[in-house]
């Protein structure tokens, strides 16, 4: 487990470290990672506008950039649907 | 990242189909996992009081059992550390 979780954090700086703020991933960083790094498990990881709501769905300061833990929040309930468990 | 998402998922159900309820992880399971999958990741993985207080920690319904939402909560600690994000 430890190696995977090791993978989560290092492409998660890779893509928060592409502009601005290299803790947070802004909303052009999140979407080029759920494009590519998440596009079975996120529905309509094609389409921008449902990217942008789950995007500020997950943002709960509002401040227009996903922390780390706002960004496992999520990963987390991907995770939860892929295993088939009940949220 | 969904493959790493997919380990972490595949090892959780490995250890909770152990005894009892396969969706939830009971207590001699979670010692079992913390042990052999988080040896470097959990202080004092080898420390039964210690994990036994980790897991009353993550239990939030305490109903000695943890869920996979209680889990991922843990490995986004552990991994928000791993990373040097703060908390």
């Amino acid at each position: 487990m430890e190696s995977a979780i090791g993978v989560l954090v290092s492409q998660f700086k890779a893509f928060a470290g592409s502009d601005g703020s290299s803790d947070t991933l802004s909303r052009d960083e999140f979407h080029r990672l759920v494009k590519s790094q998440l596009p079975n498990f996120v529905t309509n990881a094609g389409d921008s506008t449902a990217i942008d709501q789950l995007m500020s769905s997950l943002d709960k300061d509002n401040d227009g950039e996903l922390s780390f833990l706002e960004f496992w929040k999520l990963i987390g309930h991907l995770a939860s649907r892929h295993g088939g468990f009940s949220l």
